[in-house]
């Protein structure tokens, strides 16, 4: 196995490290839970080589890193690029020193927005993906996941960006708040999601009025779980929805996340008319950090 | 010191108990950190009898309980009046057999509303309180906590009412989201509060909006916690206002809540030029309870 360099995501609370070729196949996928709420600075370079030292010859070997691993509290601080921007290449890396001098690590920076003040470490670097292999894309990116971002792109750059809290608040609330007793953790009701989203786009103040009603409702009339689980949903995504027309009205969108949310957002996208373009979250990952790595090859 | 009856207000996660006199004089007030949510049904009794078997001679007296010690989960199920109702009566309680035949235990019942689907638990016997002690009221009550309820009282009945979540939702957001990294557990910035209720209330989307928001410009533009943490309580009292609008437009509000609460939705609702009467949640309570024991009397 000759690992020519290696690719990392390194999130708040898990990594994500491929073994890569000259030529971009992936020889191996490796995980950790060791993400960025876990680690101080000094204990990065030992999970790293846990996960890799395997595969290390005696060569050194360029390790390219996107995520929370650049903020303030990670290993090492990559000041941010900022909109409007290109999704920050290899050669703005910051050079991270290691201890072992076959690990060459570049942390990519996030990107910020001033107005409305805004921040991303990691989206980034799938909107490069994004860029490098959807070449004649033109339109938005939505990107689901605990903090889904929305980004208005053009020509390769990011113009804008916007995040909402949606993936935590409904985890907050599904599993922490009164909540909890009405709904499920599994199952689904398309049409219960559908006509909450309806409800809250059109009057997005009754996401603040609704969401006690799913519990009187378990409680008075027996609403199932999964049906509560999929009105949330709705109610939630539905006012993210009315806050977020300016990124997809009349737009093409690409949607990047994992399968579950992706699906939700799809569907409501859908339902309001907007051509969705479906993205592999981990292959646009993959794709965004390539291209760091063709940059870093040709500096 | 003679105890005559004994006045309870026993919710989710604390309880409070006074020993009362006849004409309705609180001799001694006591609490428990053992609320409904810490206590299986067998277990109530005993933690009645050890906050007051000091205080009991040999005659009966009668225990009159309101909250969560009547909820499905509770102590015993007290079932609920159904709007349009008057505040539940002692006549309705649930009579709770005890081992100790000198506790006479009455659980007063909740009250539901069939649509919107909606639950209380507590509030009744507050609103009890503000029916007994203000005759003359006519209009809508605001009753500030973890669960808000805002209720249209007609002629002392509950005409309607509605839940909101914004006390759970401020304590999760602020607390267990990556906001607590921002907001500030104390502090205040009224013209912060102010400027966020009326962004909330003008475009109630802009709540999805400006969340993450607070992180972002905290970590770009030093935001202060105080001021942050007066934001984020402006955001979700704003979409409450926007979504109960069509209780507090052109009414008096009588506003029953903890200090720091009631201050805030006092002054948002002032600012919107509503007039407020504010009342001690406490002592609507024993008002409540005071109310029931006298129908018990009269029974």
């Amino acid at each position: 196995m000759t690992v020519d360099w290696i690719a990392v995501d390194w999130g708040t609370t898990h990594m994500r490290l491929w073994l890569m070729t000259r030529d971009g196949q992936v020889l191996d996928a490796r995980n950790s839970d060791r993400g960025m709420g876990t680690l101080a600075p000094q204990n990065y370079e030992a999970v790293l080589l846990a996960l890799c030292e395997d595969a290390l010859g005696t060569k050194p070997v360029p390790v390219i890193i996107c995520g929370m691993a650049g903020a303030r509290q990670g290993w090492a601080e990559a000041p941010y690029a900022s909109v409007p921007c290109a999704p920050p290449d290899a050669h703005s890396a910051l050079r991270v020193p290691t201890q072992d001098k076959r690990l060459q690590v570049h942390i990519l920076p996030g990107v910020s927005q001033r107005t409305p003040a805004d921040v991303m470490r990691g989206e980034e670097t799938q909107i490069k993906g994004l860029v490098a292999t959807q070449s004649d894309f033109d339109g938005v990116a939505c990107l689901p996941g605990t903090h889904t971002k929305w980004a208005h792109l053009s020509a390769g750059e990011i113009v804008s960006f916007q995040t909402f809290m949606t993936g935590e608040m409904f985890a907050l609330l599904s599993q922490q708040s009164v909540l909890r007793h009405s709904v499920s953790s599994t199952g689904w009701d398309e049409s219960a999601f559908a006509a909450a989203v309806d409800d809250a786009m059109g009057r997005p103040q009754a996401v603040a009025a609704k969401l006690f009603g799913l519990r009187a409702e378990a409680l008075l009339g027996g609403l199932e779980g999964a049906v509560a689980r999929a009105r949330l949903s709705g109610l939630l995504i539905g006012i993210e929805l009315a806050a977020s027309k300016p990124y997809w009205l009349g737009q093409q969108v690409a949607v990047i996340g994992a399968a579950a949310s992706a699906d939700a957002y799809q569907a409501a996208l859908t339902a309001q008319g907007v051509p969705v373009l479906r993205l592999d979250p981990t292959e646009m990952t993959l794709a965004g950090l390539r291209a760091a790595h063709a940059e870093l090859e040709h500096q």
